[in-house]
C-alpha cells in the first residue's frame, strides 16, 4: 500500500491537511502514514493524537523522502518541492494561478502535482474534494460572527425593559458557498438580510434562505459556477447603483472572489464614506492586488475617519483550523480514494476529475 | 427646569451615560444638556452628534459646576467627585460594595447620590431604570458571540459535500438575565445548549429557550432575584457534580456573579484540565477576587497547556459600547423622570425606588 504523508510547509497558515481522524481510517485502511512533526499543532491535533492512531511523526524531510503521496495545505516552499522525486504525488492547494516556475520545474521532473484549487466543482464525483467550497463555506460562517463580534449593537432585535434594540441590517455581496453561508449566519442571529449577486439565478438561492436580494441592472453569468468578470461599463453601473444601496446598511460582508483574478471593487471609497459610523465592512476577498472593499487590507481591521471598520478577511477559514482541517482532510481522503487504486497510485491524466487537477508537464520544459 | 450634564470620567470604560437620542429628548423637554468634551467619542458618538440635537460640549469640570443632575457611567475619580456641591445630584454607577470612603465624603457634604448598582430590581417600576439588567443582557448576546470566534469549529450542524459537522456543545452556567441571553445566542447559533443554575426556578427559564437543564443536588434560592451565597460544603458538591459535566462540553459561559461578593468558583483548575483541547471558556465573573472559571483574567485570552481558552470578560458589555450606552442612557432617562418632577430635581428618600438607589449620609460624618 502507498506510504502517505503530511507536512505543513505554508506557514503561517495554521491548518493541516490530515486530521489524526483522516489519519487513522488510512491506518486502518492499510497505509503507513506519516506526520511531519507538529503539522497538526495550530490546528489543535497533537503528535500524540496521530501516533494514538496508529500514524508515525518523522522530520519533514522524511516525509517528504519516504512517502508516495505527500499531502498538504498551501504550496510547499521551492526548496521543499525540489526534494520531490519522479513519481511521487503532491496534493495541496498549489497557487497554479500564481509563479508557475517552481511547478513546472516539479511536474517537468515526473512530480505529480494535484493542484486542489483547480477541482472541476461542476462534476458531482469531484465535489467531495472540493477545497474551495469545504473553505468558503467555513469562511461565510465565521465572516458572520466576526462582524457580530465587530459591530457594536445587536444582530437580533432585543425588546427589553429599557426599549426595543432593532435589528442590525446585513448585506452579503456575493452569493456563493461563503455568500450564502455568511447569509445564513447572519439570519440565525437575527439581523434583517440582504444578499446581492450579479448572476440573476442567485436570487432563489438568497432569498430561501430567508434574506431580500437587492437588485441592480447589471447580469452576469459566468463559467462553472463563477460569476464571469464584468467590463469596466458594467463594473461602474453596478457600483453605481451598489454603492447608494450599500452606504444604508450596518454591517456588509464582501465575499467575491473570481479565482485567480483581481477581485471586483464593490464598495468604493466614497461608498465608505458615506456609511454611518459604527459599520462594519468584512471583505473576504482581501488581496494585496485590491479587494471588494475600498481601503480594507489583508490580516487587518482599520477604522476610518469616518468611523467605519474594515476587516480583510480573504484567510479568515484558516483561523478556524481546526474546522478548516477536518473539511479538508476529507476532501483530500477523496482526492485519495480516487488517486489509489488496488492499493496503488495511479495518476490517471484521463480522468476528468484528476485530469482536471493534474498540473500539466510544459513541453518546452521536458 | 434643572441642567443635566454627563461626563466621562471612569475610564477605560468606553460607554457613555447620555447618547445624542436621549440628549434629544431631553432637551425637547426643556432642559439645558452639557455634554463633557468627547463623552461619548469611545461609544460612536461625536461631540457633533449631541450638538446637533441641541446639547452643548463643554468642559469636563463646566459640566459639574454647572449642572443640577450629573450622569455618567462609572463611580468619578474622587478629585472629580470633591468638585461636587451639596444639592447636585449624580446618578451612576458608584461601586457602593467598594471603597465607599468618597462616596461618604459627598454624601456627608450634602451631594445627592443615585447609585444606580442598586437598583431594587424587584419593583417593576425600577426595571426601566436597571442597568444591572440592561447591561448582563449585552454581556450574555456578547459571549455568546465571543464563544463563537474563540472556538475553532462552527457552532450549528453542517452538512456539506465533505462529510457532516456536528454542532457544537455549550454549557451556560447561571441562568441570569446575561446567561439566558447567553442561552438564546448559542441557540440562535444552533450550537445544543445546556444551563445550570443553583436556583431549580431557573429550569423552566432554561427549557423555554429550548435548552437542556443540567441539575445537581445544590439547591439555593436568594433574595432579591439573586442566588444566595452557598456554603462551603454545597460549593463543594455542587463543584464535584459540575466538574464531570462541564469537562464534556465544546464552550462553556460562566455568568455567576453575586453583587458585592467573591464569585463563586464553578469551573476549577482540575475540571479546565479535563477538558478537551479546543474548549473555550468565558467567563463572566472574571476578577481580581477570582472568577467563575480557576485562571481566568479578566480583560484577557489565556490558553492553558492542555490547549483550553480562558477568556476573562466581566467588562464584556462595555466592548459593545454603542448598544451598552443606548441601554444605560434609557436607564438614566428613566430615573430622572423619576428624580424631576413638575420641572424641579425632588430627591425623595421616602421613595422606594429613589430611596433604596440613594447612598445614606453617614451620621459619623455629619
Amino acid at each position: 500500500m502507498p506510504v502517505i504523508a503530511t507536512i505543513r510547509d505554508a506557514l503561517p497558515d495554521r491548518r493541516t491537511a490530515l486530521t489524526p481522524a483522516v489519519a487513522g481510517q488510512l491506518v486502518k485502511a492499510g497505509h503507513e502514514v506519516l506526520v511531519a512533526k507538529a503539522a497538526g499543532q495550530a490546528a489543535g491535533f497533537e503528535d500524540a493524537a496521530y501516533s494514538a492512531v496508529g500514524a508515525t511523526t518523522v522530520s519533514a524531510a522524511d516525509a517528504v523522502s519516504r512517502a508516495d503521496v505527500v499531502v498538504a495545505v498551501g504550496r510547499p516552499s521551492a526548496a521543499t518541492l525540489a526534494k520531490f522525486r519522479a513519481g511521487q504525488v503532491l496534493v495541496a492547494s498549489l497557487d497554479s494561478w500564481g509563479d508557475t516556475v517552481p511547478l513546472d520545474k516539479a511536474a517537468s521532473k515526473g512530480v505529480k502535482l494535484i493542484a486542489l484549487e483547480k477541482v472541476p466543482r461542476q462534476i458531482s464525483r469531484a465535489q467531495a474534494m472540493d477545497v474551495l467550497s469545504s473553505q468558503a463555506s467555513i469562511a461565510g460562517y465565521r465572516a458572520g460572527i466576526v462582524a457580530a463580534a465587530a459591530y457594536g449593537r445587536y444582530l437580533p432585535m432585543m425588546v427589553t425593559a429599557a426599549g426595543t434594540a432593532k435589528p442590525a441590517s446585513v448585506l452579503v455581496l456575493g452569493a456563493g458557498v461563503a455568500g450564502l453561508q455568511a447569509i445564513a449566519t447572519a439570519r440565525r442571529l437575527g439581523a434583517r438580510v440582504t444578499g446581492y449577486d450579479v448572476r440573476p439565478a442567485a436570487r432563489e438561492e438568497v432569498t430561501s434562505l430567508g434574506a431580500q436580494f437587492l437588485s441592480t441592472s447589471v447580469d452576469a453569468v459566468g463559467e462553472g459556477g463563477y460569476a464571469r468578470e464584468l467590463t469596466k461599463e458594467e463594473a461602474a453601473t453596478q457600483q453605481k447603483e451598489l454603492g447608494d444601496a450599500i452606504a444604508t446598511f450596518d454591517i456588509v460582508i464582501a465575499t467575491a472572489k473570481v479565482p485567480g483574478r483581481k477581485p471586483p471593487l464593490l464598495v468604493t471609497t466614497d461608498t465608505v464614506k458615506a456609511m454611518r459610523r459604527g459599520s462594519v465592512l468584512v471583505d473576504l476577498a482581501a488581496s494585496d492586488k485590491g479587494g471588494n472593499v475600498a481601503g480594507s487590507i489583508d490580516e487587518e481591521t482599520v477604522v476610518t475617519k469616518n468611523g467605519v471598520t474594515l476587516i480583510g478577511a480573504a484567510s479568515i477559514a484558516a483561523d478556524m483550523a481546526p474546522a478548516a482541517s477536518d473539511a479538508w482532510s476529507r476532501n483530500v481522503q477523496a482526492v485519495l480514494a480516487a488517486l489509489i487504486v488496488d492499493g496503488k497510485v495511479d495518476v490517471n491524466a484521463e480522468d476528468d476529475v484528476i485530469g482536471a487537477m493534474l498540473i500539466p508537464t510544459k513541453e518546452a520544459s521536458v
